[in-house]
């Protein structure tokens, strides 16, 4: 973050901030829509999660164009965009599709800002629940419906007292599953079926681990960024950078964080 | 529900919303609190999900006492209190106990009210999201923070095309995961980790499964009225009534609730 000063960090908060509120606007009409119902002949052939994908993606870009037309942009769902500045927004206009087919409000807009280094600012956004969680420079803090407030991870020391999600049981490989397994027999709870939202619960202090594999880039950067201002660490399985995508291990603190990757380090 | 005219019905139905409006009242302040963070000492060996529940059945039978004085009551934090009436209202102030605690907004408060023949007016609210979704005689809506619509079950005929839901993947005993197994390796998508919000999902036409184990009572009896006002079928393993716990089969519709039995019912 060597260079940028403190007007250039508002101006991209206030952008994250305006590229969230465009997806929301453009995801929510596609949500729980009733005529994408099995009932409806007319939807047949019809991908109501690709049509809404789009669509924000489009809005999203639409904002970036206007106010950061020097960033670089890599979407999920049209790929990458050259920018002059050294930062590329990075963005997953719906991550968690299966649960947006299936009406849980467990899907989010990611959104993050990196630069050579890797993100340094990100949004969570569930359009439905009307939460955000924003990451950055000075910054972390969520806001829902019932008002908002800032983050902080939890201080939980070890895995016996820790809460663990994923999104899929099986996890990955079977060898990521089975390293997966090793991790949930040590802790207190293990939960399934949050999509992003785990990240986002990680770093408002409710939960101590997220466990993925088979991750893309923009599927990750927002999380790393929004649980690393809340205080959290997030690595891959051998305790590197994760935000090139494939296999997270996103940690409360820095302990409950060693204690998972010891577990997890030796996996095929 | 013969003898029942629509006044009494309208005064259940108005009573049913009151007890959800109390309940939401008194569980929100302890939802996602900071100082019950392991972080705060003076919160070990505080349960608040205890606290929750205590203060959220007090609330509800405060509202019945005044209103419904003459029936009973059936609640999983104070048991039962008698009535005159031959109805009994059933509830379950926090149904999904270790979501509330994770911060996942799948939990939910339960309220049916039931006569002779099982449960034929239900409620289940989510507080957080604000959304509640109400089946009972003439009556399958539900509301949320972007509004409300009436609520159809989806008429997906066969387990190819289902979507199914149950918040542990092992279930319940060795057998019944199996059971579960059964089913899952015959559906479009398997998602977990949902609590009581998977029937309300159901309801609503946004799944077409729930397959749960090792209910209670209160557990079930709103989700079955709630199902069955929009069109969907709920019932034990075996097809018989499920209202007094214990395996539980919720299906869109009969097509997709004969498939599921036919795999589940042999279950030890």
């Amino acid at each position: 973050m060597a260079g940028r000063n403190r007007d250039i960090e508002n101006e991209l908060i206030a952008t994250a901030h305006a590229v969230a509120d465009a997806a929301r606007a453009a995801i929510l009409p596609w949500f729980r829509r009733a005529d994408l119902s099995a009932a409806n002949k007319a939807a047949e052939g019809f991908d109501p999660v690709t049509q809404a994908d789009r669509a924000a993606e489009e809005a999203m870009r639409t904002v970036l164009a206007r106010r950061r037309p020097q960033d670089a942009i890599l979407g999920e769902e049209f790929g990458r965009s050259d920018g002059s500045s050294g930062l590329t927004w990075v963005l997953d206009p719906i991550d968690g599709t299966r649960g947006f087919l299936s009406g849980t409000p467990t899907w989010g807009v990611l959104i993050a800002v990196s630069d050579e280094s890797g993100p340094f600012l990100g949004v969570i956004d569930q359009p439905y629940t009307q939460e955000r969680f924003v990451g950055g420079p000075g910054l972390a803090e969520w806001t829902g419906p019932h008002g908002g407030a800032p983050m902080t991870t939890r201080t939980t020391a070890g895995l016996s007292d820790a809460v663990l999600f994923t999104t899929f049981p099986e996890v990955g490989t079977p060898d990521e599953g089975a390293a997966f397994q090793r991790v949930a027999e040590q802790v207190k709870l293990v939960r399934y079926g949050m999509d992003c939202y785990a990240y986002a619960l990680l770093a408002a202090g409710q939960i101590d681990l997220v466990i993925e594999a088979g991750l893309q880039a923009y599927d990750i950067q927002a999380p790393i960024a929004v649980i690393e201002a809340a205080g959290g660490v997030v690595t891959d399985w051998q305790g590197g950078p994760a935000h090139g995508g494939g296999r997270a291990l996103a940690a409360a603190n820095p302990s409950v964080h060693a204690a998972a990757l010891d577990l997890l380090r030796s996996t095929v």
